[in-house]
């Protein structure tokens, strides 16, 4: 199986290094519009072939699939070209700019029975996959609420905002151990110097009292990437900055036992241990790139399959909305596709 | 000079302390409801006189002044009856639930020439005056965004919800440090178990891009006091979970030289020093009794006096506003009072 | 039972704030040689008597026992008194000055069956106790080393090196962990400022391998409370900064499997969760207090008793020798008393 | 200029990077005993070439240098044929295993006018050379010690004990910042698995009460990597595990004002402000091939250089000799060479 890499800036390197080296993956093809990029690349794997074009690319027989690190405006084009030259397609995050555009993919996908799988990245890490099995196992109870903050100085996109940049991660945390819907989204962002909001604050509602909450800034003078997420039986601290210790469970909460007037009910603090379970510390991308040779191996859906890219895109186009409009709040569909 | 000092709950006994050791005091009267909560405070304290009614301490002539430590909702009235009585009146965080009993307490105040003080305490830290300090002298540049959590496990509130608690403490901070008046707030929050927001997240924006957010929450497993401040020239955390070094002033930030294209400017990331300047670790409590002392003798205005409380008060009524509407933005008056 | 409490200087108050509260103690009668500190504890604590002199304290027959809070030289001759007076004896630590000292306070209470106990406060903490626990249960596999760091800056004492002052602490707590007489100590120091060592570095080594030290400073620009010790199945960091999660156990180690070569064995790390008990956080001296006037009731030795005291005393004796000796090694009897 | 690098396993891949990437570097020349660590570098770096044999290496007239990362006790050896072969040498740190091995070499490299240098990594790195920046400027005020921890899980080796391999990077950060040499040494260590200390604590005693300690262990559950730095004006803690804030400068300290006795002076302690200089980032092996190659071409001295490796050899092998005699101080001479 050969893969083709478009786009080689900051992202494509890490692809091409994760894909040489992936069991079952017989060669590397390349392509970016600047040669200088393509040339950088070459130099640092002289053993990847570049391509002369896009067309070029695609209209090789030999390779199977087709992986785009390029700017997110142009994934639903080059994605849809490549889906229907017949190769399986993995997309950076964001999936595209809009819900259509990815239905759209998605539907093409489907259609020609070829695997398509999304970049997200943080869901392949050790600490988001043990959170999830805790998830599963109903650990956690109720989960009340998920309340993320990414930030650190820079990195500035200049055709993005910071809301497409970063929060795009945490949008597929939460969407990946939530495995529910938002009803309604919001964001508040500012912007000092670009043109595109560099701050953001974006809010989505739940059904059943659950709250999410982001803070993505490229202004911050600290580095902060931290998940706190509130069940009524555990509640958990992913702090992606620890070396080791990254997922931290706590037995802690509140207990309700009765009522201590007609007014108000008698809560009680519980406070327990904590542990920190080993989580295994592999490059999530190179289980990224595992899938996807496995997936298009066996014909299995990845765990970030089109739908999941959808998801997130969903609540992106939503807090857009929003932030265009000051805040205002963005009821989305009780059944979306 | 004596003070009555009225509630004993959980921070009442606080005022005692600090006003018995506070130069030109010459005695405490104090009264609460509860008759459990006046013997414990005794026989703590000793040299305290106890009040057989609210009436009885302000009918007695030696007491000058009266500190409220009571619930929220009782502020306006046992505020109005104090200075009524011609008392110098000092009142616990927040200084009522409405803007509209606020500006009456400051205008019976001006009315009878008594002093009016609310208990911003954190105003009134060595780490806040020091923020405030770099502020006046402009060293931050532009403020672009005030970011601030206050989260813990507890302890909850029967009366009111976590905003009015918490972020009464934020708001009176970021009032203090920023002197601008937002126009427009939202507050998104959830219920879990009381009745009451156990949590939630509050956004006011203000002219020229600048955005301060709260985020405040009774059911996070962790302990965080963080205010992130970012200038233009400096940017700081102010970490009050620290303990020496709460203040961290980071001399980074971004700088804009020229554009790369039509479309988008260079922007360049500048690190340097980080200083964690000396912060004054009096108790700020102490600071708020010999300040309120201070004002009544030589009648001049406290920092915290009733524009502050009220300027609080006005955020506090806008998130209520807000979160009661499922988080609409809430425009605020250009002009107010 | 009333106690008389002896020496009112930094830790006297905290004895009498803890024995005026504990269960089945009817009053406290104080003693300071300086007038000024007599004064400020009345001033203080009101309820307590003051005694005109030692004799005064002692020839009270209804004081039962007798708390030493007083600078360590003077500790054998006042508790030799008070016990030849047919008072129990509790004492700061560290005991006494010298081994023989020690031994004639534990043979005077065993003649006159007096409650005789050391104040190492540090053994009654919830998470100290909590690693004795797990020692105990023999969770950690064979100790190979307990490495302790106890460093700030200040307080100076006058009378005592830092040693006497801050490493008492760290070695009653790993007599009370170990539960092993080491067969040697060592220990290097330096004097800056005030003629005696205020920086030190012990070792004491163990039958089996086991190796003990401790680093104590009083000029550590940081405040550094901390204990590391290694299991060859568990491995425990106990840190005293922490505000709550205190102690935290590895599942962390080597694991031998036979040899690579004649030359050398195979070794594997394993690392596998941590976790982090919760921890009594009760103040560690109402625990004291508590377990003194139990033990005066039952008859029942406490847990810090003579033996305790004279463990750590001996520990001290050899490094201050060791001290003045360039760090000379100094070697322990097999069989001490 | 060509440079042969001998030794492919941990540390020598990492010297093939850097040197192919250092200016003035036209080809790099690579052997090791072990084909299959010679066949991994060539598989990952495809543009060395390998030498057939030591001697072969040696021969080739167009290799001007020798870097050295093979086992500590080949160093001598295959340094000494490298010199007498006509190639300037740099030699893995520590540059031998005696001190008159490395004393042979400094004279063969000056007979023959050859550069010898050791890769003190470490001094090479922004922190450090900040460090000694202040203490050239005398911002410290005397140093009273130098404390420095480095502790984790692993790396065991076979050959060497935890002394050779941990300690004796911190003896070269001391002998770079203090440019004293200790008059006393000594060391006790534990051996648990492996037949080497895993496990040691060296004191290095200087004039003036100036104190050096360290603390290197392969069975810590945490990693540590810290030195504390006490002078008389200034206080550093530099944390290597900090991603940025490296070094951290205290205005602490403690000031004598008179005597409050005849026994005993005054001690005040000051507490000012803490400032974190930005330290260069720049990898330290590429600031270490850069200067090899650097002084290769002028003929100067680098930092690093044979006398600074002898340095660190003498407190090594007298920190051995104190280990294998239990702990007994090692006095080395006054005037050593």
């Amino acid at each position: 199986m050969k893969i083709g890499i478009v786009g080689l800036g900051y992202w494509g390197p890490n692809l091409v290094r994760n894909f040489l080296s992936a069991d079952g993956v017989d060669g590397v093809v390349c392509y970016d519009v600047s040669e200088r990029n393509a040339a950088r690349t070459k130099k640092r794997f002289p053993m990847v072939e570049l391509a002369a074009s896009y067309d070029d690319l695609l209209r090789r027989s030999n390779v199977d699939a087709v992986a785009l690190a390029t700017p997110v405006s142009t994934h639903y084009s080059l994605g849809l070209e490549a889906l229907r030259a017949g190769k399986h397609l993995l997309v950076e995050k964001p999936l595209t700019t809009k819900t259509s555009e990815a239905i759209e993919l998605i539907n093409e996908a489907e259609r020609r029975d070829l695997v398509l799988m999304v970049d997200h990245t943080f869901i392949y890490t050790g600490a988001v996959r043990k959170i999830r099995e805790m998830v599963d196992y109903r650990l956690l109870g109720d989960i009340m609420y998920f309340d993320s903050v990414r930030v650190n100085l820079g990195l500035f996109q200049h055709d993005i905002n910071v809301i497409w940049d970063l929060a795009a991660h945490d949008i597929s945390i939460m969407d990946y151990l939530l495995q529910q819907k938002p009803f309604a989204v919001s964001a508040f962002g500012a912007t000092h110097f670009n043109g595109v909001a560099d701050m953001a604050y974006l809010t989505a509602r739940f059904e059943n009292n659950l709250l999410a909450h982001f803070h993505v800034n490229w202004l911050s003078p600290v580095k902060i990437r931290r998940v706190l997420i509130g069940g009524t039986k555990l509640m958990i601290v992913y702090d992606d900055m620890e070396p080791s210790e990254k997922v931290k469970v706590y037995d802690k909460g509140v207990d309700i036992s009765g009522q201590d007037s007609i007014y108000s009910t008698l809560v009680h603090y519980r406070t327990g241990d904590m542990f920190a379970p080993r989580v295994d510390l592999t490059e999530a991308l190179s289980l990224v790139a595992g899938e996807f040779v496995d997936c298009i191996k066996t014909r299995r859906r990845p765990v970030a399959d089109g739908q999941a890219g959808l998801n997130v895109v969903r609540v992106l186009e939503a807090a857009e909305a929003s932030l265009q409009q000051g805040g205002r709040v963005i009821e989305l569909a009780k059944n979306p596709p």
